[in-house]
């Protein structure tokens, strides 16, 4: 199918496009905004289903863009060729950018995870409120090939645009589960790896722990911390020492450094 | 001098106030707003100079209060009761705080520092821009305990509010250096410890460095990395290895990574 020209920002599909702004459009048609010509390309090489690509006119001529035009066709989904106001609409303000692909979200169940694989290990994250923080959390499990991020009740949404921006391409490489803590914790039962959780209180030093894997790492939310549940079905629970007056980390930085010491030594 | 009890968004006090969400007027009034409770009374514990404080009428009877009154006339302040509106109009839109404090800024010169202490460590920035993330950085410095923050070249306003949410208070304890990249070069030639670059490029894992302090720790901007111009004056570069498909990570991910294994073990 031919590329659509668009030169108005009022047209149906870029009000629907833009709508994805909205958690309750997100929710209601399963789909996301990725910004970006180089997120774009991340999604296609990991065969994510690209429903719309929108692209300035000026750049039709591209190679890359080419090559998006022609999976988003295989995909069954339709391309836009736009103009700037029209990108300005459905771009963020400050920096817009030239290249919009909307995507199709993808939850994971639980039941999907061989437990059986040592070789796993798994983010557990609990209604973690930030979407700056969850998107960078993902970019950094992407970075240390850990194997996804698995979302406890009310979490902020991981297909916001202020996440997706965040994980810097990575979404589409990590897969993401979601579950209630009831979910989570029947399942955990029989997890053969350890399972660890950060905490402010504990007497543990993250650097002393060499954890077994299968490793889930349980991280909690930015204010409350983990709760007393999870707390409660930890192997291990571990802090960061901290030397100087403040008494917290931002949870992006805990859940990296926890990372890179846990995961370590790799290939 | 008593409060002053101001009911109207449009006050010109509070317009002013207000005002200190621009740049150029931060660097006209050299002052910056801080939100909550929180923050104001570790400002005041660290001695930072008051020139508002703007709290809820409700809340002038309790004791944290009155004592940040009592400090801000100390310092020459002015204290103001104020209503919703007020501090709707002056704070976050999305959870507006119940205390405002409004401080004068602090930078340092590189001249300040005391090269032949030992035990001193500092991050230095090259053109950071994104707010948030030198924030997170200030925060981390404050937790692991270094001794602050070297900001090369044209880097974001550590007093914006972003900078200020991300620092959670501890902008107070955390001091801020600024110089040009010319001036940074020239005072570091005779620095004692060692200098760490990080790149994405160095073969040289992190994990194999023990510094020797005093220590500089420099980071690049978030784009570009480290300029060559620093890389030039490390005594040694690192990188943060990967294992996955992203090729980088956050910046403040990754500072406090470096932070947490370079400066360990600490008592």
């Amino acid at each position: 199918m031919h590329p659509k020209l668009i030169t108005s920002p009022s047209n149906p599909i870029i009000k629907d496009i833009k709508s994805l702004d909205q958690r309750k459009r997100r929710k209601e048609t399963g789909l996301f905004l990725v910004e970006g010509l180089r997120s774009v390309i991340e999604g296609m090489e990991l065969g994510a289903s690209l429903k719309y690509i929108a692209y300035h006119t000026d750049s039709k001529e591209k190679e890359d863009i080419k090559r998006c035009v022609s999976y988003c066709n295989n995909c069954g989904g339709l391309a836009l060729e736009v103009n700037d106001l029209v990108l300005e609409k459905i771009s963020r303000k400050d920096n817009p950018q030239s290249v919009i692909g909307v995507f199709e979200q993808k939850f994971h169940k639980l039941s999907e995870i061989n437990k059986n694989d040592t070789n796993r290990s798994y983010i557990v994250l609990e209604q973690v409120r930030d979407p700056g923080n969850l998107g960078t959390i993902i970019r950094t499990i992407d970075a240390v090939g850990a194997d996804g991020v698995i979302l406890i009740d009310q979490c902020c949404d991981p297909y916001s645009v202020e996440c997706i921006r965040a994980t810097m391409g990575s979404t589409f490489s990590v897969p993401i589960f979601t579950a209630t803590l009831d979910e989570f914790k029947s399942w955990a039962k029989d997890w053969t790896g350890d399972i660890i959780g950060t905490t402010l209180q504990s007497s543990i030093d993250f650097r002393e722990v060499t954890p077994k894997k299968p490793l889930l790492l349980m991280m909690g939310n930015e204010q409350a911390g983990l709760s007393e549940d999870l707390r409660g079905i930890a192997t291990t629970c571990i802090r960061l020492p901290m030397n100087g007056r403040a008494d917290s980390l931002n949870l992006s930085v805990a859940t990296g450094i926890c990372l890179y010491a846990l995961l370590e030594p790799w290939k």
